[in-house]
C-alpha cells in the first residue's frame, strides 16, 4: 500500500478534479501490476494495474489507495473491472468521501465474494488526497493562503510597499505553488497596485492557474495584466450593481447578490465551475476576510529576515482582546529559502 | 586549533565578564597539555595547559584561542609563562580585542625568540567570543533581543494580553538564554503587567542574571517580584527627576541626567559594571527603541502556530516608508520547540 500511495503522489498536480489514486496487483508474493491515475478523464488506477497484470490479476492481492468506483462515469467503474479480472483480495486505504457513492465500491467487491479490507494506511492516502476530500465535503475548494512577510510580520509598509520583501528563491517557491493549483486569488487593491501577472514562471514551464479577483465594485481596469494578457484565463467576482465594464474574452465577470457571504459564495461558484484547490495571494484585507471566516485550511508563511516596523499583518481582527482568543495552527514544515524561511501551517478548526 | 576551541566552549557562560579560551599544547605530534579558562579569576587556559604538559612543554607547539595576556592581572602573565616553560611555537587564533594591549603578548613572546603564528580558525575563535569582543569594542554590552510573537507576528493584543504565547518547551528556553546572560531587561510596563520574577528557572538550576528595568519615572512598586524578591540584584534606570522610592537592599536605583540617548547611557553604564551580555526581555516599546537606534546585535524570535488579528510587533517605526528602509539581518537557525519555531538571526549591520 505504501508502494501504491507513492505511485499516486507522482501524479500530484495533473489530475484536478479528480484524486491522486494508486494501485498494486500482488500475485504470489511477486507485484504483478501498479498504476496510478494520471489525469482526468484518463483511465483509473486500478486499470492500469489491471491490465499490467494480465492473466496474473487471477487469484491476486490489489492494493489501492481510494475505493474503486461504482458508477458509470467518464471511465466504466472499476469495481465491475476488478470482479472480472478475478482478483482475490482488495486491500483500501480510504473510501470515497463522496456520501452519494461512499461504500458502494466495497459492496460491490464483496457481493461478488472478494475479500475487502479497508482502512490499511488510511492516513497516509487521505492526507495525499485532503483538498479533494476537503472540497467534496464542503463543496468549496481546499483553500490554501500564500503570505510574504518580514521578521516583525508585516506584508507592505504602511505606504504600501512590498516590492520585494523575499528572496529570489522564496518568489520562485511561489510559482511552484501556483503550478500545483487550480486557481488563485487576489484583492483588486492587489490588482491596482502591484498589477500583478498572476501566472506562473518556473523554470521549466509551469500550469497557470485560473486567475480570481475579488472586486466587489469592478475597478479592475481592462488594461491591467490579469485583465490584457491571456495567458490564463480570469475570473471577476463583483455586486449585482457594479459598474460595466468591457473585457477581453479571457476575462469572466461574476455577479453575486449583495450578502454578508460573498466570500462564501464566490468559493461555492469556484467549486462549481471544477476548482478544488485555491491560493490565495492576498492583500492583507483578503487575507484576514479568509482567516476570520474560517475559509483557509493551510498557510505558507514566507519571512524575510528583514524589521520594517509598519504596515498590515497577515491577519486583523479587533474581535480578540485575549490571547486565548487566537485561531490554532499547527506547524508542519519549516525550511529555509535562500536568506528566507517558509514555514507550512494548517488551521486546527478546518475539517 | 580546533580542539583548542572546542575546550574553550566547554566553559560557555561561565567565564563572564572574561573571554572563552582554551589551550593545546602538543610535543612531536602527541597532545601533552590543554586546558580551558573556566571561571574569571581562576587560571588562564594557557597555565593549565602548561602545568599538564610539566617538562614536555620544552620544544613543544603551543596552540592558543585568544593572543596570551602579557600584563599583570588577577593572575600573572601568560606570555612570561609561556616563555620561561621553554614552548618553541605559539599558533594565536584571535589577537587581544582591547586596543590598549592587542598585539603586545605577540611582541613579548617574538622577543623571547619564540615563533607565534597568528590567524588560524581566527573566525571560529571570534565567534565563540562574540560578545566579549563587541562589548569591548563598543564599551556597550552585547545585546540579545527576545521576542515571543504569533504567527502574524504579535507580541501582546491591543488590550496587552500575551500569556501565553509560546509553549512550555519555548518558555524553558528562555530560562536557558537567562542562564548564560550577565543582565536582563525589560520596561517598566512589562513589570507593572506581568510582573515577571526575571529569575533563572532551569530543571537543574541556573544562574540568574541581574535584572535591569528601564523606568524613567520611577514607577516600579516596591513589592513587585523584581523589587520584593532578592534572588538577584536589581538596577532600576531612571532620571534625575523622578520620584524617591524606598525599595530593598537588592534593588539599586540609578538616575540618569536626561537625555536623548538615555539607552546609550543605560548601556554604557551596565558596561561598567562588568556586564558583557544583556538579554533584552521587552515589551514591544523597549524593542522598538533597541533597534531604531541600533543597539542590538542578535534577535531570537520565538514564533507560536496562533493568530490573533492585533496587537504591537516587536519593531513599530514610522520612519520607513519603503521596503528597501528596513532593517536586514540574517538568519543563522531555525528550530523548532515543542509546537513553535525559534529563529536566531544577527543583525546586519551590527558590528
Ligand atoms: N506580502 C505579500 O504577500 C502581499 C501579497 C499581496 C499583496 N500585498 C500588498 O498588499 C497591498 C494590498 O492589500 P490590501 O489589503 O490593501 O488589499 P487587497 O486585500 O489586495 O484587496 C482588498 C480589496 O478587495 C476587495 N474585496 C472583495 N471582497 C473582499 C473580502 N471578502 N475581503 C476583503 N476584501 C475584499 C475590497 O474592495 P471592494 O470593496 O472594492 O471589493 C477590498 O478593499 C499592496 O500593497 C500589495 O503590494 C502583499
Ligand atoms: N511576547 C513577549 O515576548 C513579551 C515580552 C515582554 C512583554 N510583553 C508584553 O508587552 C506589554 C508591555 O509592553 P509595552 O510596549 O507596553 O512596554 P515596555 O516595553 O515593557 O515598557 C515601556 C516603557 O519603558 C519605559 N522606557 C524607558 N526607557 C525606554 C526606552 N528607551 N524605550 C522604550 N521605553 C522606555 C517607558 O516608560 P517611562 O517613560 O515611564 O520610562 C515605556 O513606556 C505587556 O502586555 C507584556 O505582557 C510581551
Ligand atoms: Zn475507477
Ligand atoms: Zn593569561
Amino acid at each position: 500500500m505504501n508502494f501504491a500511495i507513492q505511485l499516486a503522489s507522482e501524479a500530484k498536480g495533473q489530475t484536478s478534479p479528480n484524486p491522486l489514486v494508486g494501485a498494486v496487483c500482488v500475485n504470489n508474493h511477486r507485484i504483478v501490476g501498479m498504476g496510478a491515475h494520471l489525469e482526468a478523464g484518463k483511465p483509473h488506477a486500478e486499470v492500469h494495474a489491471l491490465a499490467m497484470a494480465g492473466e496474473n490479476a487471477r487469484g491476486s492481492d490489489l492494493y489501492v489507495t481510494l475505493e474503486p468506483c461504482s458508477h458509470y462515469g467518464k471511465t466504466p467503474p472499476c469495481a465491475l473491472k476488478i470482479i472480472d479480472s478475478g482478483v482475490a483480495r482488495v486491500f483500501i486505504a480510504t473510501l470515497d468521501p463522496n456520501p452519494l457513492v461512499s461504500g458502494r465500491g466495497v459492496k460491490l467487491l464483496e457481493e461478488a465474494g472478494i475479500e475487502v479490507i479497508t482502512g490499511l494506511l488510511k492516513q497516509e492516502a487521505a492526507q495525499m488526497n485532503q483538498a479533494f476530500f476537503h472540497s467534496i465535503t464542503h463543496q468549496m475548494p481546499y483553500v490554501t493562503l500564500k503570505s510574504a512577510v518580514t521578521l516583525d510580520g508585516r506584508m507592505a509598509t504602511e505606504a504600501g510597499s512590498s516590492k520585494w520583501i523575499t528572496s529570489e528563491e522564496a518568489r520562485e517557491d511561489v510559482h511552484r505553488l501556483r503550478h500545483i493549483h487550480d486557481a488563485i486569488l487576489v484583492g483588486v487593491n492587489t490588482v491596482l497596485h502591484d498589477q500583478p501577472f498572476l501566472t506562473t514562471r518556473l523554470p521549466h514551464g509551469g500550469k497557470n492557474p485560473i486567475r480570481v479577483i475579488l472586486d466587489r465594485h469592478l475597478r479592475t481596469p481592462a488594461d491591467t495584466p490579469v485583465t490584457a494578457d491571456p495567458a490564463a484565463g480570469t475570473l471577476i467576482y463583483c455586486q449585482e450593481d457594479a459598474p460595466d465594464v468591457q473585457y477581453r474574452k479571457h476575462v469572466e465577470v461574476i455577479r453575486l447578490p449583495d450578502s454578508v457571504s460573498f466570500l462564501q459564495e464566490v468559493l461555492r461558484d469556484l467549486y462549481t465551475r471544477g476548482i478544488m484547490t485555491l491560493l490565495v495571494e492576498g492583500g492583507p484585507a483578503v487575507h484576514s476576510s479568509f482567516i476570520e471566516q474560517g475559509l483557509v485550511q493551510e498557510l505558507y508563511l514566507y519571512q524575510a529576515p528583514k524589521l520594517i516596523g509598519n504596515g498590515p499583518s497577515v491577519f486583523t481582527s479587533n474581535r480578540r482582546a485575549d490571547m486565548a482568543d487566537s485561531l490554532k495552527l499547527e506547524i508542519t514544515d519549516v525550511d529555509q529559502l535562500g536568506s528566507d524561511i517558509r514555514i507550512r501551517a494548517i488551521f486546527k478548526e478546518a475539517d
